[in-house]
């Protein structure tokens, strides 16, 4: 796993050998398995997490209960609930695997030592909270702006490997459209 | 006006006098028009932007024109493109007056230099950013998820003092919403 780890931040960081022992020698490994909660609503987000495989989703409930998928996080993503992390107080939002996962988790103590630390690694997190706030723009305006069918192209167009591994409701759920619609779509584009 | 930039400034950070004085002087002041442009779709965001006094609003266009609003930015906030801004590449997104205002702006060259020499700035910066994490994942989260009346409801608690400086139209389009909706939502809460 930590040449797994290594390949992964040497993509987008030069660090020394003992920064990456560093980092990894923090980090817990930890198995999460499908269904299985990485973080409650109400719960406080205590870890920096790195998702090695799997696949993970965050959501929100509305008072009915339903859920509303704001984030895949496959394979070599990170997540967290940012708020809750950074304040340590109770998170709005929830996170599951959708499959089997194995994931490193940091605890905020840790993850900021080596923050201070290592200035590459600061460097890597400010590049991934600034997609964050590039991704998260555009998925606003999509969510404003676009037909059910542009919402559908464009999360195929983004995220083309995990349309198989994803139930029809949950993607219908990150779309914010209704599984009747997301039937249709599909079915007319088959018959194309 | 730089008695009033200062009072914000010393809200959030402790600042010497000698870094005041510096950032203030790399300060461009600019009066915007309402209805002027201060970026349009294609253009390159090129400064960091403190909007003085005046309202501004970000939007993007729908291939049929229609204006979608991502942010209203009033008095005392900061406005830019990040995406377009950080790496000096077209913008997908426009930003124009909708008052009269005064805006100061500061080249990313000489931005980037007050961040790198000043750690309160650099520390300021990073709280603006991740509070835009937080109420983007937040605004995604309604628009996914609340009812017009709800989104309504959220918008009137969260921006009191920005409902009679807007049109009709904008609060719309910041909501998602046809003016029809908006308009029978309103009518319902002033007969109750």
């Amino acid at each position: 796993m930590m040449h797994e780890f290594e390949i992964y931040l040497r993509a987008y960081i030069n660090l020394n050998g003992g920064d990456l022992d560093r980092i990894w020698a923090l980090a817990v490994p930890k198995a999460v398995r499908r269904n299985e909660f990485l973080l409650r609503e109400g719960d406080i987000c205590r870890h920096k997490t790195f998702v090695m495989n799997g696949l993970l989703r965050t959501f929100g409930k509305t008072a009915d209960g339903n859920e509303h998928i704001l984030q895949f996080s496959p394979e070599h993503s990170w997540t967290l609930d940012a708020e809750s992390y950074d304040h340590q107080q109770p998170s709005s939002y929830n996170i599951a695997a959708i499959e089997n996962s194995e994931v490193l988790l940091w605890s905020k103590a840790d993850f900021d030592g080596l923050l201070a630390d290592i200035p590459e690694l600061k460097s890597l997190a400010e590049q991934l909270i600034s997609r964050n706030i590039y991704s998260g723009r555009r998925r606003l305006l999509t969510a404003l702006s676009a037909t059910p069918e542009e919402k559908y192209h464009e999360f195929v167009q983004s995220f083309p490997g995990l349309l198989a591994r994803l139930p029809l409701h949950m993607i219908a759920s990150y779309l914010g459209i209704s599984i009747k619609t997301l039937t249709r779509i599909r079915q007319a584009q088959l018959r194309r």
